[in-house]
């Protein structure tokens, strides 16, 4: 696996009960997954060279993001590397632009956007859609990172004058966010998950409610068969999570990823596979595991840093507060706003669910429940 | 940890998510749990200069099985190293005879038995139990190994010319053997999992059931506080498994281990905390997780090794036909009979359950569904 984050440390531990031997190529021997592995080879995911060295005696090469350059990709298929997905595949997780040109010709539903060139393309799109607009990078943002919401054209001239290159997004009105994740493998099997719900604050997610609570089961079936068509006609091989705005009009595609994703980590706990073993087994070919839940309801809530850079000394309180959270943690420093770690609950109450996550989430930061 | 088979392996993966760094002891680095760590050191766990190396840097030393000689883990504490289970207590999991005499000094009952030192003590015992008789020895043995039933005299004689020390014990009519196993912590919290039912074969556990089915309710809080006793008397810190026959006249303690142990390998799905991750935060002196089921039943399997030296060739048909079983596998070459791997599921019906799980595990071992 390329890259040694969060997603290829979880990743390891599904690997470990395969039985599948595991390498990641880290940016630094700190890096989280890094860490933990056996296996891991310090390098650079934007050089060939480092590419082609770490794919050495790899049946399979992965991702844990979507950073690796589509020309190194190509590359590393033209060297008959077998990376799963295909660069075919992961250009559309690169260009936003490109994603929902696919999307448009495929008929799915997507915020209207346009390419920008300048401040004037924007005002252009505004002139249709209406202020505030979003302006977003065209590849590489995360968390928030990369997505500005504008009021005004003076607004969307700061953010083009970043020179880096840009979409132009109508402002969705939407009830909710929701996320389908499904599984593809080079056979062509297919998994889906239940459709969740993602709560999100500052751009970055908090929670995630799985199964979404009260959505309607044709809703849930079309957002999971959008995913698996999705995944078939863009041919992913792996995971792909298709991220949702559930609106009045129906379901908008935003995002989407193809690899494991923030909005799958509840299923370590709460499906009989989890996103990260389903990962491995689509991506090495063999049959896909069960995706259907273990429990009536699981909730997610992400750990943040908090601002004093200690988390883990506040480890025993949460422990001991609730023995039934689940707190994952990812062997990173606690800067503040990063992603740390994440903890799960699963029961039957959604709003009981919540309120015990986001209560451990918080103390685990703030130490102090009382703080969002 | 000190030994890096199964056991180690299984803990390192909790030790991932829990954020706590964790180094092995292995034999070798060919060892189960030393191809997926991070941090191995390869030396003699009868060494107490490897030993004391080893636990450089170390927070807490524990072990995966009870093979370090008495007088290095003395001598551990002695250099101040914080081992946990503590030496007072493991010498009870490698001195079967001082275990036993522990007990029956606590009031618990067990199997009679009573030291041997020649055919003649062997001749002397059974005039009062009767044949057969079971020899043991002392210490070291595990899977059946070190275990002898004995007809006559002759045979005893033969194993008494092994030369090892032994033990000689009544043969117990048990209409089944069930197994308990808790944790204890530093701090003295104590957790008990659900009791379960374990299915032996040529000395071998096969199967597990969870809870063990049928059982009657007062008879498993018996056994839960029973192994809560055992372990508060023995100041056990870490997991111990408590493993009983079920007789008409109540429950016999048979063995103890003071580790994660095979009984609780279906606690990864089928209970909210893990074994593993359990022993770690007892070892740890963190609070205990949360030990009740995630399922009404589960049931696990033992993967033993076929004749053929293939296993992992099979794994693609076991996926398919059951995408249910959660398969794990230790990394260890398939020799005849040996572990080397697992199988649950879970659900509700235990007779469906466990023709799941043999199946699959048949299936891994033999490539043939029909053969035990």
């Amino acid at each position: 696996m390329v890259g040694a984050g969060q997603l290829a440390r979880m990743t390891a531990q599904a690997a470990i009960g395969l039985g599948v031997r595991f390498r990641v190529l880290a940016a630094s021997p700190a890096d989280s997954a890094a860490r933990v592995c056996a296996d891991v080879r310090v390098g650079d995911y934007r050089s060939v060279c480092d590419l082609l060295d770490f794919a050495g005696g790899c049946d399979v090469v992965t991702f844990d993001h979507e950073h690796v350059p589509g020309q190194a990709l190509e590359e590393l298929e033209r060297a008959a590397v077998p990376i799963h997905p295909a660069a075919r595949a992961l250009r559309f997780t690169q260009d936003k632009l490109a994603m929902r040109d696919r999307l448009g010709a495929l008929g799915v539903a997507s915020p209207r956007c346009a390419p920008v060139k300048g401040v004037a393309d924007v005002e252009a799109f505004a002139a249709g859609s209406g202020w505030p607009v979003v302006l977003k990078a065209v590849s590489g943002g995360y968390d928030g990172k990369g997505v500005w919401v504008c009021e005004s054209p003076g607004q969307a001239a700061g953010v083009v004058a970043h020179g880096i290159p840009l979409l132009v997004e109508e402002h969705v009105e939407f009830g909710r966010e929701l996320a389908a994740l499904v599984a593809r493998s080079p056979h062509r099997q297919g998994a889906a998950y239940p459709v969740v719900q993602t709560v999100q604050r500052d751009g970055i997610c908090r929670e995630v409610l799985a199964p979404a609570p009260g959505l309607a089961a044709d809703l849930a079936v079309e957002a999971q068969r959008l995913a698996l068509r999705i995944a078939a006609e863009l041919d992913v091989t792996g995971l792909l999570a298709v991220e949702l705005f559930e609106t009045g009009h129906g379901l908008l595609v935003n995002e989407l990823a193809m690899r494991p994703h923030n909005c799958g980590h509840w299923t370590i706990e709460g499906a009989r596979t989890s996103q990260f073993e389903q990962h491995l087994r689509a991506v090495l070919d063999l049959p896909l595991g069960a995706p259907g839940a273990t429990a009536p309801q699981a909730v997610m809530a992400n750990v943040l840093g908090g601002d004093d850079g200690d988390v883990y000394s506040r480890y025993t309180h949460v422990m001991a507060a609730d023995p039934g959270v689940k707190v994952h943690f990812y062997g990173k420093p606690a800067r503040p706003g990063r992603k740390i770690g994440h903890v799960t609950v699963l029961g039957d109450d959604v709003a009981e669910l919540r309120d015990r996550a986001t209560r451990a989430a918080s103390y685990l930061r703030w130490g102090d429940e009382d703080r969002p």
